[in-house]
C-alpha cells in the first residue's frame, strides 16, 4: 500500500461531530429514552454467593397490581455447553441463574412493572429457596483439594496428564520457546518474584441501560448502551433462540466501556419481558448492580522469574500466571501470558497460566484485558534486574527492546514498531532529567499491546450538494466519529466539516464488530477509506463517460475530476460538488462501500515516565509528574489519540494506587459505589503529558495502529518502579493504598 | 434481460411486513412522536383570499407567556426566480407570504410555544394589516382582460405570439401531430364537447405532521410524515440555505399521500422554529389547514373534439385543457394533455394547455397527476362516438387501442403493452354480460399512465445467521416494502420470512427519489434486485475461492452457491446460511449495493367497468357493480396489486360523484372538514373486483410496471357512461352529485 507523505486534514484537531451534543446536554445515552405507557424492569439477585436454587415462588409477586411480566430461567432455552466465541451454555447462566447461583449478585430472576418502585417490591416478594454452599473468593481456596466446586461438570482443559475430576481450574495453557533451563543457567542474573492484583472494575460512568420494545409480530427493538450493537444481537438472539433480522439494535451514546460492554446482562431480560407483556420495557441499573452484576478485571496471582548477561541482555523468561474467572471460565490470561514479554527480545521463554472460576461476577473484558497485571509483575522484575545490574532502566530496555524483525515472544515477526521510538522519547525528554526531592521516585514502564482487527462495514453517501456521510457501526466512544469524517476528506478531497459521521443501527449497516480491541480507526477506518475510495472511481468513471474518453485519462485530486492526458487539452476539472447535482443524470445517487474482515492492525508499544511523592506519614502516593509515550502508527485526530493515552494512563494508577473489590468472608462486596470503590478523580492527578510516536503500521494506508489499550498497560509497573525508588520497597501487591504503603514503611522501619 | 419464467416467492401473498404493527396502533405516524420539553408551532394564516401584506406586527404574541420563537418571512433567504424542478422563489413564498397573500389559508408568520393552546393563542395576537385585492377564483375570471393579476412578474411562458403584459396564465404548451384538419374532414363523425371538472383533495387520512429539533451546532433532525425524504431534505436545505448534510430526515409511516406529500409546507417552518427556540418544535396540521393550504389537485375546464369513419377507426383528435395552478404556477396540465389520448392509435391530434394561476392554494400531485380529468373528458367523447356509430364500446376501443408497436401521442414508440388484454378481459367477463334493470347503466373507460422512474438506491445485509435486511429509502405506502423482500427473496432464495425490509432515514441509505410515480416496486425494485445479485456474486466468488475453482464453476441456485464443471466432482453446495455463518473467515460481512437513476419503467394501461344506478327522485348515483383491469406487467404481491386497483377506482368514483371545493364569493373554502367534503367510505360501495392483467415490462428482470396511479383515470368517465347509459343524459360537468343529477333529470322531464 502506498502511504501518502503529507495529509490536508488528517492530522488536523477539528471539533468532533458529536461534541455540542454531549457538552449541551442533549445527546441521548442509554437511559435517556422513554414511550409513553412504557413498564420498569428490574432484577431479583442472589445475596448469596454460593448456593443450590431449591425453588423460585412468584406468585405473590405476579400478583401485585401492576406488574405485567416476570422471567426467570424458565423462560430461556436450554443451550448446548461449549462455542465459539461464546459458551451459550454458560451465558444463558449467568443471564438467569438456574442449578445454582454463583455470586453475590446472580440475576434470578426479572420483573417488568409500571413502575420502578412496583418491580422493586415485585423483586423483593419472589421467594426464592437456597441450600447454601461455601463460597470460593480468592485463588489458593479455588486450587485448594478440598474447595467447593462451582461446577460439577468442570474438567481442566489443555491439562497434562489428562484431568480427572471436577476442579476450579478451567483451563491450563503453556507458552514455550527456547531452552529455558540452559537459557537461565547462562544467566549472571536471575530474579524471581511473586505478584498479586485484585479484582478491579471498568468503572465507566454510565450504567447498563436499555430499553426493548416487542410487537405482536415478534419484531424487538432494542435500545441499549453498548460496544457491540451487533454482538448484543447475535448474542440476544441465540439466548432467545430467534432470528437476528427479529432484532434491532439501536445503540445510544455511551458513556465508556472499556471492554465491559461487550456482552449482554439485562438485554435478553428486557427483551423477553417485553415479548410478554407486549410493552415496552426499561432497565437501569444502579451502580451497586453495576459493580455486583457485570464483568471486572481478573484478580491476578502471578509468578515470574527472569535473567540477564552482565551486559544486560535477557537471556530467559518464565512465569506462572493464575487469573480469576469470576463464577463461569473464560479470563484473558492467555492474553496476559502472550503480552508479557512482548516488548523485549527473549529467545528463551515458559510461561504457564490458569483459568481459575471463583464466587464473584463473571469477569469481561478491561481495556487490554490481562496484560496490565502481567506486564506489572514482568516490568517490575525487568526494572529489579536493570537495578541489579547497575543500569539505567530505560537503557536496559532500549538494550532488550523489539524492533522490526524482532520475532514476538507471541509469535510473529514484527513488522515496523514503535518502541525504540517511545523509549528513546523519554530518555531525551526534559522529564527525565528533572532532579528529584526526598520521598520522591522516578519509575518507568514498557507496555504492549496486540490490536485487534475483527469484521467492519462502512458506507459514504455522498449528497446531492455535495456533502457526504459516513456511516459506521461502531459505537463512538473516544472520538472515532471525528477520525472516520477525517479519512473520509482525506480521500474526498472535500472539507471535513462538509462530512456527517453517524453511527447506524444493526439493520441499516453491514455487520461490524463491536468497539474495542482498538480496532475501530485501523479496521473501520480502512472501511471508511476503501468506501471513499471507491466513491473516487465512481466519480473517474462518470468524468470519463462526460468527457468521452478512457478512465485512465482522468484523475482525481483535490476534491476534483481531472483530465489527463489528451482529455487534459480540451476539459477543466470537475468538482465532486458538480458530480454530485449532476447525478441522476450521470448514473444515479452516488454510494461507496466497504467490507471486510480486517487484518494487519499494528501492534502499539508504549513507554511510561513517572515521579511520585510518598508520604511517609500516612502512606499516601502523589503521582506528580506522568509523561506517556506511544506510537500511534498516524494520529488521525491528535487530541483524540492523546485523550487516550491519558484514559489509560489514568486507568492504570488507580489500579494501581487505589481499586480493589472487598469481599466479607461470604462472599459479599463491600465497596460496591463510587465512594468505596475508589477510582481517581481530576484533583488526584496531575496533567498527563504525552507524547505521539508515529511509526506508521505498513498495513494501514496512512499507517494507523490502534492507540485505545496499550495506555493502561504501563501505568501499574511504571508506578510500583516510582514508589520503589522512593521508597526502597518493592510492592508485588496491588493496590499500593495508603495503609498498605504504610504498613510496609513500618515494616522496613522495623 | 433475461425474464425468470417461473417464480418460487414472487407472486405470492405473504403478510406485509409492517402489518402487526399498523392493525395493533403501534406504528408511528408523524403526529406520534414527543419530546419532553418539546413546543408546539402554529400557523398564522391568511383569511383573506388576496391581499397585499402591509406590515406583520408580532410583538404582543411574542410578550405572551411561553411562546418561545416567532418566524416570518423575513427569516427565510430570498431566492431566485426559476429553477429545476422546483421554484425556489414561489416555493418560499408559499412556505411564508411575503408581498401578497394568495389564498384563504396562505401562512404568513409561524410560532412556536409550550403548549398548543398558547401558540394558538399568540398567532391570534399577530397584528397584520392587509390591503385586500379582488380575489380571482376560477378560470374564467383569470382570463378575463380586467382580472386581477396574482403575480405582477408572470410572464406567459411559451405563449404565442410573445407575451406582452402581466397575465395570470403562466404558460401555454402545444402538442401536434399529423394533419388534424384534414384527419376532421376524413371523419364520418365528428363529436365536441367542453367538460368541467372541479378542485378536489387527495383526501389522505392523515394531515401532514413533523418535528424538527436542531442543536446548538445547528444539526437538524425532522421526524415527519412524507413520500419524500430526500425531497424534503433537500428543499428544507434550500429554503434555508444550509448543507443538506444539516438535515438528516427520518420518515414516520404514512397515512397516504398519493402525491400530496411530496414537497413541504411547515417542515421548514418547524426547523426554524427549533432552530430560533433551541428546543424539539412539534406542527400537526389540522383537517382544515390541509383542506386550505396544501396542495389540492387542478380544477380544469376541457374541450375535446374527435372524429371518427364509420367503421370506427378514429382519425383526429382536438383538445384545449386549462388548468388552474392555484396560488403559484405549476399545474400537471402537460401530463394531462399527454395522457388523455394515450390510450389509442391516433395519427392526427392537435393539444394545447394553458397553466393559470388563481387565488387558491397551490395545485399538487395527485395520483396520475393531470391525467383523470382530461381522461374524463376524452374517454366521455369516446363512448359518445362509439354510441353514436352504434358499436359496443370495448369493441370501438379494441379497434383504436393501441400495441406493441403503436406509436403513443405523446411521442414513443410502446413496447409491449396491456390495453388490449385488459379491455378483452372485461369483454370476456361475467360481469360485462350481466343484465341490467331500470335506472341502470353500464359504462366503460380506458385510462393510461406513464409511471416514473428517477433515482433509487438499495442495499442488503446478510446477517450472521443467513437472514437478510433490504434496505431502502422510500416510505412505504402501498406495501412496497413487502415486494421489496419478496424480490430479494427470489433473487437470494431464501424465505421471504427471513427478509426484513425497512425504510432507512436520509443518513442511512443512498439518495432517493420518493415514493410517487408508480415507481418503487419498479425502480427500487430493481435496485434490490440487483443489490441481491451483487450479493449472489460474492457468495458464488467465496465458495470458489473456498472451493479453490473459477467463477464459472460456481452456480447459483435455490439459495445455495451450487458447484459446476470440475468443482461437481467433490463439492456439495454451499447455501446461503453456511457463507453468512463462516463470512468473518471468507471476507468479511456480505453487504449488496445498488442505486440508479431509472429507466424504462413501463406504462401501465386499465380499463374498468361500473354498474350504476340512478335514483331518479334523489339524484343519487349508486355504484352496484365495479371490475377494474389493469396490467401489472408482473404482479409482485398480488394483494398490494389489487389493493392499488381497488384504491385508485374509489378515489375515482369519489371525484366523479361527490368530492368538490366549494369557495364563497370572497374565496373562502365553504368545506374543509370531511363532513362536508364529502369522499366515499366503504358503505357507500360494493367491492371493487380486480383483474391482474399481466403483459411483463421488457425493461425489468421480472416484468414489473408500475401499478399505482392508472387506477384513478379511468373511473371517471366509467361512472359518467354508466351515468349517461342509465339516464340518457351525458354529464360534463362534475360532480354527479345528487343535487346536479336530479337538476338534469328534472330537466330532462321537462
Amino acid at each position: 500500500m502506498t502511504q501518502p507523505r503529507s495529509f490536508r486534514y488528517v492530522g488536523t484537531r477539528p471539533i468532533r461531530q458529536d461534541g455540542a451534543e454531549k457538552v449541551t446536554g442533549r445527546a441521548n445515552f442509554g437511559a435517556d429514552l422513554s414511550f409513553p405507557g412504557m413498564l420498569w424492569g428490574r432484577v431479583l439477585r442472589s445475596p448469596h454467593a454460593h448456593a443450590k436454587v431449591v425453588s423460585i415462588d412468584t406468585s405473590a409477586a405476579s400478583e401485585i397490581p401492576g406488574v405485567k411480566a416476570i422471567v426467570t430461567s424458565a423462560d430461556l432455552p436450554e443451550q448446548r455447553p461449549g462455542g465459539d466465541p461464546t459458551d451459550m451454555y454458560d451465558l444463558t447462566r449467568n443471564i438467569l441463574a438456574r442449578e445454582k447461583v454463583l455470586y453475590e449478585g446472580h440475576p434470578i430472576a426479572a420483573v417488568a412493572a409500571t413502575s420502578r418502585e412496583i418491580a422493586d417490591r415485585a423483586v423483593a416478594a419472589i421467594q426464592v429457596e437456597y441450600e447454601l454452599l461455601e463460597p470460593v473468593l480468592d485463588l489458593d481456596r479455588a486450587i485448594a483439594p478440598d474447595a467447593p466446586i462451582l461446577h460439577a461438570e468442570l474438567r481442566c482443559a489443555g491439562s497434562d496428564p489428562k484431568p480427572e475430576g471436577p476442579t476450579n481450574v478451567a483451563s491450563r495453557i503453556l507458552i514455550e520457546r527456547g531452552d529455558v533451563e540452559r537459557a537461565f543457567a547462562d544467566a549472571d542474573v536471575v530474579i524471581e518474584r511473586e505478584f498479586t492484583t485484585p479484582t478491579v472494575h471498568q468503572g465507566y460512568i454510565e450504567p447498563f441501560a436499555c430499553v426493548a420494545r416487542t410487537t405482536e409480530d415478534g419484531q424487538s427493538t432494542l435500545w441499549c448502551c453498548t460496544q457491540g450493537p451487533f454482538t448484543v444481537r447475535s448474542l440476544c438472539a441465540a439466548l432467545l433462540r430467534i432470528e437476528t433480522s427479529k432484532i434491532k439494535v439501536i445503540p445510544s451514546e455511551i458513556g465508556g466501556g472499556f471492554g465491559g460492554k461487550t456482552t449482554v446482562y439485562q438485554e435478553p431480560l428486557a427483551l423477553l419481558l417485553s415479548r410478554k407483556s407486549g410493552r415496552a420495557v426499561k432497565m437501569v441499573m444502579t451502580r451497586q448492580e453495576v459493580f455486583r452484576a457485570t464483568g471486572p478485571a481478573s484478580a491476578s496471582r502471578i509468578r515470574v522469574k527472569l535473567g540477564a548477561k552482565r551486559d544486560g541482555t535477557l537471556t530467559a523468561a518464565e512465569a506462572s500466571l493464575a487469573y480469576e474467572a469470576g463464577a463461569f471460565k473464560g479470563s484473558p490470561v492467555v492474553a496476559g501470558a502472550m503480552a508479557m514479554f512482548a516488548m523485549y527480545d527473549l529467545p528463551s521463554v515458559r510461561i504457564e497460566g490458569f483459568d481459575v472460576v471463583t464466587n464473584k461476577p463473571k469477569v469481561n473484558a478491561y481495556r487490554a484485558p490481562g496484560a496490565p497485571m502481567a506486564t506489572f509483575a514482568s516490568e517490575s522484575v525487568v526494572d529489579e534486574l536493570a537495578a541489579s545490574l547497575e543500569m539505567d532502566p530505560i537503557e536496559f530496555r532500549l538494550k532488550n527492546a523489539v524492533r522490526q524483525g524482532s520475532v514476538a515472544v507471541y509469535g510473529p515477526k514484527l513488522k515496523a514498531v514503535g518502541l525504540v521510538e517511545c523509549l528513546e522519547a523519554l530518555r531525551d525528554s526534559e522529564h527525565y532529567r528533572t532532579p528529584l526531592s526526598e520521598n520522591q521516585g522516578r519509575g518507568i514502564a514498557c507496555g504492549f499491546w496486540f490490536n485487534g482487527n475483527m469484521q467492519s462495514s462502512a458506507q459514504i453517501h455522498v449528497n446531492e450538494d455535495g456533502t457526504a456521510t459516513v456511516v459506521s457501526g461502531c459505537p463512538d466512544i473516544g472520538g472515532s466519529r471525528a477520525s472516520l469524517a477525517l479519512m473520509a476528506a482525506e480521500e474526498l478531497g472535500i472539507p471535513v466539516e462538509q462530512i456527517r459521521p453517524i453511527v447506524a443501527d444493526t439493520e441499516t449497516i453491514g455487520y461490524n464488530d463491536g468497539t474495542g480491541g482498538s480496532r475501530v480507526t485501523y479496521a473501520t477506518g480502512t472501511a471508511v477509506i476503501e468506501a471513499a475510495r471507491d466513491i473516487v472511481l465512481q466519480l473517474r468513471q462518470r468524468a470519463a463517460a462526460f468527457w468521452d474518453t478512457q478512465l485512465e485519462n482522468v484523475g482525481y485530486e483535490d476534491g476534483k475530476a481531472i483530465p489527463l492526458g489528451d482529455a487534459a487539452e480540451n476539459q477543466q476539472p470537475l468538482p465532486l460538488s458538480t458530480l454530485a447535482r449532476r447525478a441522476a443524470r450521470m448514473g444515479g445517487p452516488i454510494v461507496g462501500r466497504s467490507t471486510w474482515t480486517a487484518r494487519g492492525n499494528g501492534p502499539s508499544f508504549a513507554a511510561h515516565l513517572v515521579d511520585v511523592e510518598v508520604d511517609p506519614e500516612t502512606g499516601r502516593v502523589e503521582v506528580l509528574r506522568y509523561t506517556a509515550a506511544q506510537d500511534a502508527g498516524k494520529a488521525i485526530h491528535p487530541s483524540y489519540v492523546e485523550g487516550q493515552y491519558q484514559g489509560g494512563a489514568v486507568q492504570g494508577i488507580g489500579w494501581a494506587l487505589n481499586e480493589a473489590y472487598f469481599y466479607d468472608a461470604e462472599g459479599h462486596l463491600q465497596n460496591a459505589s463510587f465512594l468505596d470503590y475508589r477510582m481517581p478523580v481530576a484533583s488526584d492527578l496531575p496533567m498527563i503529558d504525552t507524547i505521539v510516536v508515529e511509526v506508521p503500521n505498513p498495513n494501514h494506508p496512512y499507517g494507523v495502529r490502534g492507540v485505545g489499550e496499550t495506555s493502561i498497560v504501563p501505568p501499574l509497573a511504571a508506578v510500583a518502579n516510582a514508589v520503589q525508588a522512593a521508597t526502597g520497597i518493592r510492592f508485588v501487591d496491588l493496590p499500593m493504598s495508603p495503609p498498605a504503603v504504610l504498613a510496609a514503611i513500618d515494616r522496613t522501619r522495623g
